[in-house]
């Protein structure tokens, strides 16, 4: 290896944490192997447990690297990435990188409408709405957290939602129900992952993830679906194209 | 105040969530307005300390209310909604608000580029860029911290760069150096605010943000630009519409 510039106005630890940058974009280490132990970090490169530690823990921040208690640093699998340029399809994009996608139900009832849901699907008063809570998978690993809140006088028959599990929910709303999303509207925000979310994505609560809302309209221009999803900013990463 | 629903299944800190959100989406208290205390609502609603404790802190952690050591706890400002349906200007969308858009110049300099700024402008070896970082802020207040990277050979008179703060700086590339921005690709990610750039975010770390990195491209399809920023999740908003 190079040794790093000591004399450089760029700090040892940066210098460093580009060089581990880099062994990681070319392909040295692969997604999932273990990387040098601080102690051969400091071997190698020449530099104090400090700046190993501060390479290192800027590298598992910005979600390259990730630890494992006692077990050392580990290559983090690339994130996925989802193009904001027109609808798509989480299942899709998975099968594109090669990914198994799998939904896990977690709940399919009627429930009271809170004041959002209320708003963005223009429920009149007394109308209940139902919620399908979904937790959707990458080759088994959780990646987001999502609920699809629909008016229940779409849904005629509750129990036909039990087929998104293999059918999208929008392919299912078409053919089931007759009603066919036209367009949507989508906003993000990042958000901290709450404790009962956590152990649902099989993450720590506290990183840092993508609160996805989406109100869907039919061709009439009626709100037919208002959906949460909560994305894990270490798996997921979305783009566009401005023109 | 209507009594809450002692016997209804939706707990009763959701219940007075749902009643405080609404208070505020209403009007009934204005951005910055002080809302009641914990004991006026332990007063008002009839509940007990930890369900109206429970129900701010919900609304605190979803960028409804804030509170400030001491004082109290006040309905925050609405965010900023930023569409990225095409190219946008940070300061168009604030006037469009009626907020008084003004950026702070914090650095103008050559720098050494860093592995991803290489990739991104897809630089020769040993070229060199200039970092333009500034702080992007309405009425006063920090929303953005930006950094924006541009090859030393499109830069010819660095000096040209300080007008940023009056002119846009796409408009400065097109006008001083004859380079003409004509698309963008932006990558979205959710991050945790570090303590550097807490300080001048004027907002504590560990708040959630969002990582933003764009490439500008020429007509020529050369990249121009790689830029970064950190923007505050208590203060703007993405949204799209997908057809």
């Amino acid at each position: 290896m190079k040794p790093l510039e000591v004399n450089s106005i760029i700090p040892l630890y940066h210098q460093l944490k580009e060089r581990l940058q880099e062994l990681v974009d070319n392909g040295h280490w692969a997604p999932g192997e273990k990387i040098f132990s601080e102690n051969q970090l400091m071997d190698q490169f020449n530099v104090s447990r400090n700046t190993a530690k501060k390479a290192i823990e800027e590298l598992v921040q910005e979600g390259t690297l990730y630890r494992t208690q006692g077990k050392g640093t580990f290559v983090a699998k690339p994130k996925m990435q989802q193009s904001l340029m027109g609808f798509y399809s989480f299942s899709k994009v998975l099968k594109e990188k090669g990914l198994n996608p799998k939904d896990i139900i977690l709940k399919i009832e009627e429930v009271v409408p809170s004041h959002k849901v209320i708003e963005a699907l223009q429920l009149k008063k007394s109308e209940s709405v139902i919620e399908i809570q979904r937790l959707r998978c990458a080759n088994e690993e959780p990646y987001i957290l999502e609920s699809s809140f629909l008016p229940k006088r779409v849904v005629t028959d509750i129990d036909e939602l039990n087929k998104v599990g293999q059918v999208s929910l929008y392919d299912l709303l078409d053919q089931q129900f007759g009603v066919t999303v036209t367009r949507a509207k989508e906003a993000f925000e990042p958000v901290l992952i709450r404790p009962e979310e956590s152990t649902y994505l099989e993450t720590e609560s506290g990183l840092p993830a993508l609160l996805l809302e989406r109100i869907a309209y039919d061709g009439k221009d009626n709100p037919v679906e208002f959906c949460k999803s909560i994305v894990r900013g270490d798996r997921c990463r979305f783009y566009t194209e401005l023109t």
